[in-house]
């Protein structure tokens, strides 16, 4: 697998529908990776700046009315173009606007990718009106003991929604409905920087519009790669300022020998 | 005191409305300090999200017309549940927009604490319609010999806002109408990076929400822990870009023991 | 020339409506530079928070419907307050928005600089209906083969818009429409951080706001010394985290004498 490599030669350009927290890093994350990153949120030019793109972001961690409608504008038109897209449904089941849009979003646009923690998931599940799932898998967090029902759960809404579901976590799930991986990397103390999820979801974004015939190995590398990175910065990082900066270092200097040698993914 | 390990365990949601030059910062000093953050502005979400936080901030650093309206809104609803609310009343004065804006938060929303430099904190008690202390203490800078006049102005505008007031400076003055302190920690090369007020405000509610019984103490020492982590921070940083993440680093690392002994603090 | 001298002395106010990606760097770069920030878009304070500035820095990276009225209205109040104004066409040619904004901010504004790469300055020239140069060179690239056009081609420009034309990349041409020059600091890492482009237009502003009588040697500075912290902070950085850290860390640091010495300028 050349994951990286490919990544790193192609340079996708991913066109970010994101919030304003944590904009800056996925900027850089997505550099570091290998893409190009580029922002934009105006309606009136969502759709132009889509097409000259090879893959949407769209992130709801600071939705608003106005780029609510650019979301659902560039979602259409990245399928159009059948250009990747990402879905990271942040924050979703906290409001009733997050959990309405995040539905019209999956009503109007075809994920390639749909990446959250359980409980964002679970709720992504209850848009799409898969409520069994998520009675299945009542627990708020992925064990070994319910991994089985997670997964199966995770195969599900892959199914339902035609995209890969990517179940981030102290174990990390990823299907697409048929394969299924989890994934261990990473370090709780990554939770104490903000943004680890936005940034994987620019990653993500970017692996994947770079290999194209590998989009669920893509995204695995992708989950585990990020987690890498925040293990080797907490070696050496004194605080979680230093965390913050030392994961886009790694980042920005991995290559995929490190990558396959430090993953610790296991098929399912 | 135990104000840092009460919020280390509670670990109160803090949802801020706050400006984009710094999101980022206040997010992350948030979670460093023991907090948790969730940053929503939209004003069908706001209520809601407000709802299920402990606490909120208001930073109208950036305020528009739709935040502005948002701020308001959240600022109610923190009140009917008597969540925390800090106002960071950035660069008022510097226009009739923030002026106005501010006037209308100190009639809508009752404030837990108002943080601000002596001029903006000036500014508040023109909103307030309290001109004396303002004459009062026409000096733009906290000093020895001023510093009775100040706080006489600043117990006086606590009893009339029913709020904490914070005013930050070479000489911190913290009041609650009845006690006051001073504190003397941090250092002027502070000011050369962007946010250090902001990410104060994030850290003051964090810690007032989490020790709801000590509410002026954990202002105090908020106050008196982010100069700390500054001077920290000082000691090894290389420049301004250094010395913003060392901040962050120390923060993440600051305890209840080392900051009582750090803390420069005396009751007035 | 006592270049950042004068701006850590002066300390100019510079007032940005700016994007969300890069916002926070530009802050802090312009701290470290010497000036002192202000961020401000919402069209009810903008006239009023320019007219208490020393400059003002329009970048269209994020631009939509309510701060583009916003940009135009800060442009000509700076314009009727003579203060300095420089444009950062960011992304032009990617949308017709750009394109547009962008044109109406030549038609409405007086830029003192204009600055971009090879690309984003072509478009400039197309908005301005100046098309021989753009054909003139065609490359994307400036060399030293096709130097001399490029040069020709952003003295017309100069000419046209009465702005100074900063044209970055590998070798940056600045040009007064008169005097030209060019420098080659930097290194084409600092390409794989994002904002280093935005973060020169606060540079930029913030050195000729405090050096007025030499308008054409604080830019050529301010370029030549980005450039050079970023070859400072690569003798150390150990990836893209920390090469952006670094950059910052060399700005708040640089003096006259080092910029003086490491500069690599060239009349023409």
């Amino acid at each position: 697998m050349e994951i990286i490599k490919n990544t790193r030669e192609k340079c996708p350009l991913v066109h970010c529908i994101t919030n304003y927290v944590t904009v800056n890093d996925v900027a850089n994350i997505i550099l570091a990776c290998g893409g190009s990153p580029i922002m934009a949120d105006d309606i009136n030019e969502v759709k132009e700046m889509q097409s000259i793109c090879n893959a949407l972001v769209i992130n709801v961690g600071t939705l608003n009315e106005r780029t609510i409608k650019s979301m659902i504008l560039a979602g259409k038109k990245a399928n159009e173009c059948s250009h990747i897209v990402v879905l990271d449904p942040v924050g979703v089941g906290a409001t009733t606007l997050r959990n309405d849009t995040v539905a019209e979003l999956l009503n109007s646009v075809k994920f390639d990718v749909i990446k959250g923690n359980i409980s964002e998931i679970k709720m992504v599940a209850l848009g799409v009106g898969k409520t069994n799932g998520v009675d299945a898998c009542e627990a708020d967090k992925v064990t070994m003991e319910n991994l089985d029902e997670v997964i199966i759960f995770a195969k599900d809404l892959s199914n339902k929604t035609g995209a890969i579901i990517a179940i981030t976590g102290p174990i990390d799930v990823i299907t697409d409905g048929t394969n299924s991986y989890i994934t261990f990397n990473g370090d709780k103390k990554m939770g104490k920087i903000t943004g680890t999820g936005c940034m994987l979801a620019g990653v993500i974004a970017s692996y994947v519009a770079a290999n194209l015939d590998k989009k669920l190995e893509a995204t695995v590398m992708a989950v585990a790669g990020i987690g890498l990175c925040g293990e080797k910065a907490l070696e050496y990082a004194k605080g979680t300022g230093t965390l913050h900066i030392g994961l886009i270092d790694e980042m920005s200097n991995l290559d995929d020998k490190v990558l396959l040698e430090g993953a610790k993914v296991e098929k399912r």
